[in-house]
């Protein structure tokens, strides 16, 4: 058998392991920010139906502009964020994953750099290293807030090709002012001109609007969002982009070509007919993640301040052992490395109660 | 507004035009080697269940590994070639444009190079340009086969870390048989070593047996295949791989996480269940493809031997106003840019015959 170190595989891929939290089949999981309730039977009829007109075409290439679906995005987030966007500002592929990707091998890649704030989102840094593009740590503040006199520094010492703000933050909840990725943008630009990326895969439980309109006038600002959690499609894997219609051009410059399915844009398509639908367990899970927060600070914990479908808390001498033991009675939540902080996700009440539940078990143990 | 060149973009990115063929709405479109056979209304059908399926757990990440969906297409690959292959050797992804490109991000990428032999898919030259691998261009004899000695000595002198072997190559149809591709992998690892990639995208139109069994006791050798063709679904955008399986695990250290969506994994299931089906239609294909070539021998034209599911053909003194004329007669095909020739699509019998009648006419036009 041949091991995978005998490959002539590139040099900074060696002795590395596949991202990816671990697929455990436990009774309650909330480890991955999943929405957590399945799409209403009207939507899978729907889904079934336009999927399957788009299967009697299939024999053909997708349009690999993907018109339709673009111009159904760019009509959401008008309505969502009240900043008219259309279809020229719309750019859509398979997760947003594949939207940072598609931006880094257009404005990064060999010989530049990207500088995101960690803890943070860690397939920013994992597509930067996959499209060759160097990756720079810039600071948070204790309290997991961007420290902007200190990334301004950053950002001139530095001169990053992209900038990655991710509101809210993946793993710790935070949002990010306006008036901070305003400043972040202007010291981008001084210093080189720099693109930035604002991930905004969260941005519909946050309690503060949009930063999409800051796109107003700034042609090297792109803001990204998904529909695996809000519109609860993870499994679709369709993320977008709203940005300058230059920028929509741009990164057709390196996208795979008819890249995006047929079933793909018409699962889609089918999701926002049921856009109201959608959102409204989005305001229940912002009341369950707002439940969370104030049960697990009753219970002694350290919370970070959450805008988003999941909540930061701690903190543990050992967080590992943390999860373990809540593994142990039944319930998977995310350990991302953040020294003494854990990562759980807002479910169903019944599942949100099942970790509450266990985390007085543990904590009970604990102190023992 | 904003034009493409004021955006910080990748300098080789400037002035350059996104790849696809034009999209013409025409009444004969034989440009981009769809199957012209819709998919059959039980399989319609059967796609809508397994999605409808699929989208009841749609608010859950996909299999990360696409384990049913490998194990099908091992399955499929084995009775297709004879080739016995499991699972472990398959790696699937939104089309074998992201195969490819995963295996230059894991194998090419900066300060790296591939190899291909060109007139080729165009493709392989333009991902690796995304990937930031550099690219090397091999010779092809007059007869658009490839010429196995002066490959030998392309591949000492240049040392690529990536061997492109396009068989059936695109767009010229030519098959390389597998003496060729056992001297092209020898040399490659004499220099180097690096990874050979077959991509047999047209595999099941050939006259050859497949070239999966050179797998056999070659980890640096893979085999790329799609599901646009063969089974008729380019609107799916379903491509895989057999290798070895560490080539497989290797690509997982590059594949973004949830790549391929739950809808694709159903549709492409469903797809398979119908493989008998499908591959009806690829003999009457290869029918129809041996019945151009004839037919435009007969018409006096330079045709290249095809094992695909399209035909080269020419010579004219000027290949694209013999595609405008063509287009002006409502048929649609390829200007490669290959000098002197043009490629069309193996259509239906009433397409080849309106594609032949246009020929004749544009002939008769041309001797006037």
């Amino acid at each position: 058998m041949t091991r995978i170190d005998e490959l002539p595989l590139r040099d900074e891929l060696r002795g590395k392991t596949p991202y990816g939290a671990p697929q455990l089949d436990v009774p309650v999981r909330l480890n991955t920010n999943e929405n957590p309730y399945p799409l209403p039977e009207p939507l899978v009829a729907r889904i079934a139906e336009r999927v399957a007109e788009a299967a009697r075409h299939l024999n053909r290439y997708p349009d690999r502009d993907a018109t339709e679906l673009r111009t159904g995005l760019a009509a959401y987030l008008t309505r969502n964020t009240g900043y008219a966007v259309t279809r020229a500002h719309v750019w859509a592929a398979n997760g947003s994953n594949e939207v940072l990707q598609q931006l880094l091998q257009t404005f990064g890649g060999p010989g530049r750099t990207a500088l995101g704030f960690e803890p943070s989102y860690s397939m920013h840094a994992l597509i930067s290293r996959g499209t060759g593009t160097g990756w720079l740590h810039g600071p948070r503040r204790e309290d997991f807030t961007i420290d902007v006199e200190a990334a301004e520094r950053t950002i001139a010492e530095q001169r990053p090709d992209v900038v990655f703000v991710c509101s809210p933050n993946n793993p710790t909840g935070t949002a990010v002012e306006a008036e901070t990725v305003l400043r972040l943008y202007e010291a981008a630009q001084a210093a080189k001109p720099s693109m930035v990326v604002v991930d905004e895969a969260y941005g519909e439980f946050s309690h503060r609007p949009s930063l999409l309109p800051l796109l107003e006038g700034r042609p090297h600002l792109a803001v990204s969002r998904t529909m695996s959690k809000a519109f609860g499609a993870a499994g679709l894997r369709l993320g977008y982009l709203a940005a300058d219609p230059a920028v929509v051009d741009a990164v057709q410059l390196v996208r795979l070509p008819y890249h995006l399915s047929s079933v793909t844009q018409a699962t889609a398509l089918a999701a926002l007919e049921h856009t109201d639908t959608l959102l409204g367990y989005v305001e229940q899970l912002k009341a369950e993640r707002d439940r969370l927060v104030t049960e697990l600070r009753a219970l002694g914990c350290d919370v970070t301040d959450s805008d988003a479908n999941f909540v930061q808390f701690g903190r543990f001498d050992d967080a590992h052992a943390t999860w373990q033991a809540l593994l142990d009675h039944g319930v998977l939540v995310r350990d991302n490395g953040v020294p003494g902080r854990l990562r759980v996700t807002a479910g169903t009440p019944a599942e949100n109660d099942a970790f509450l539940d266990a985390m007085r078990a543990v904590l009970k143990e604990n102190n023992r």
